[in-house]
């Protein structure tokens, strides 16, 4: 009988994970039953929402179970179906495994057009990350022409998209940083006003200062603590707050107080609101399809950090805690023939 | 000539304000220019905002500087006019000083009418603590019937009226307070479903689970700090944090970092919203409107703290800190004869 291969939960991480918390094994391939296929595997997205699946402690998601094959989004090839809706050789996107080999329900599943652009978009700038980034930006961040747009992780799948919408939005763009080639690429390539790069930064607030004459209308922040704590005092009346991630914060086992500074809200009236973006589930497609329209006509640029080979996927993982990625973290399974 | 006294800023307080801040002068009774009036005052106003004009910072309002007399809402009686609005012996109210006498620009005062209930309650249920716990539930925390509302400081001007408006909009309501004499006022007079002695709880996160069986869906914020640490994780999907006041951290002199566990707005997709008093001038009187049908049907109480003696003014000021009042804390300065 075929085999495949999984990456499990081994048991969950106390603060920063390691590769001890993954074990890979290898099981029997599934077969898929009426409306189901069986997908291999062609890129595999990692993502830092999955810190969140690995804590046993309740959250918009239920957390993985130790010794469970953990889930991830994946682009995949259709080997076999058992649905109408599929065929063999069909690209398809959907949540399913850490694994080579993953049965779905067919419903589950959404096609890729290879024709549309290179199908490990679909994770990527064409997927959920670039539908977050759309409808947080332009729902909850609501920029205007001449705010100040700030925008964390900026380098990464998410916040790049950000700063680029944000700009075609007429916003003056501040992103940060942890890298020198990162900053390079988001003032240089993808339009930023300016970049800050955090890890070479002695002064945080005073490098946030300069960047902001003007003060900061939208914070669009993907990573919390001290960046969030040097944007905050320069939130400019109205100002709005997407909260879409907390990087910085995940591994932290020890955090004994919540929200400080809420004074600041009261002095400038400003919001705050976390975003899931499937909550944006009916509004996906709309998003999607001005994003394609931006990739085609080259008003929005992506990259993608692409490590080779299913066995490195936690370090692929690992990898986002470092700030090693620029673009979309993404895990080369398979190669795709078409 | 004739002589008043006025409390001015002797200096800046660090951490807890002391008595050793206010300096008692005696000058010269200032006399009305054309468009102006001489307001002898009856009651004066202390409030927690004014912690943060005699700090010099940067806020939604102009500090204090050392040396000038301080800024209070006043309820006084015209002694001289010489503005066609008011007549010596009328009854007005305003932004006026910590003082026995001041001028004001009759534009800039109101008129209050003793015989629609006790001229004291402008500066409290009918004035600017009533409006801002109209607005601030109704437009920022909008409770539904059957939502869980928090209120922190709910035996405060604000908070007790916050409570009892949240109560006539079908919701479940829950107080913080700091003393026995508040919960028993909360819980049997005002009509909260239960009430929480912050002082006297080894468990604030579990009295607020105990309060609160099915979440928080609206917390209005008058406190901050270890209250609204115990609050956070109970935040409901969706829910609304009203941020009023944060009473216990405005003599914190080091603050280390700001928001942090944002991470929950991200699962609950709650909104952290700051709120001023001042943006609803518009429609102050559609707030005092009804307040006043509410006052006089019963439906919402209302307690004064009355500090008898301008020379105590500071004293009254300084009790906010220690949770002294029950209701609004007022300053009788002279007696009305109406």
């Amino acid at each position: 009988m075929a085999e495949t291969r999984q990456w499990r939960l081994a048991s969950r991480p106390v603060g920063e994970p390691t590769s001890e918390n993954f074990e890979l094994v290898t099981v029997d391939r599934p077969e898929p039953d009426n409306g189901e296929v069986l997908v291999k595997t062609l890129y595999q997205s990692v993502d830092p929402y999955m810190r969140g699946r690995m804590r046993d402690a309740e959250s918009y998601a239920e957390p993985w179970d130790v010794g469970d094959p953990m889930r991830a989004s994946v682009v995949g090839e259709v080997l076999e179906s058992n649905a109408g809706q599929f065929s063999a050789g069909d690209i398809v996107t959907g949540d399913l495994l850490w694994a080579e080999h993953a049965v779905a329900d067919a419903n589950e599943l959404q096609p890729v057009n290879p024709d549309h652009g290179p199908i490990s978009t679909a994770l990527g700038v064409l997927g959920m990350p670039g539908v977050t980034a759309y409808w947080g930006l332009n729902d909850v961040g609501d920029p205007k022409p001449g705010d100040t747009v700030v925008v964390s992780a900026a380098a990464g799948a998410v916040g790049s998209v950000v700063g680029q919408l944000a700009r075609l939005s007429g916003a003056r763009v501040v992103g940060t940083a942890g890298s020198e080639a990162k900053i390079e690429w988001l003032t240089e390539e993808l339009g930023f006003d300016a970049a800050i790069n955090y890890k070479e930064t002695d002064d945080l607030s005073a490098a946030v200062d300069e960047a902001c004459p003007d003060g900061v209308d939208v914070y669009f922040d993907n990573v919390g603590g001290p960046i969030t704590d040097a944007v905050w005092p320069r939130l400019n009346l109205d100002a709005r707050v997407a909260v879409c991630g907390q990087i910085a914060l995940y591994n932290e086992t020890e955090v004994p107080t919540g929200p400080r500074k809420l004074a600041k809200l009261i002095e400038t009236r400003a919001t705050v609101e976390g975003l899931l973006v499937s909550d944006y589930q009916p509004r996906w497609g709309e998003a999607l399809e001005r994003l394609s329209q931006f990739v085609q006509n080259g008003d929005v640029q992506y990259r993608e950090n692409v490590v080779e080979g299913f066995e490195n996927a936690p370090d692929a993982f690992l990898g986002l805690f470092e700030g090693e990625n620029i673009g979309k973290q993404l895990v080369k399974v398979a190669e795709y023939d078409g």
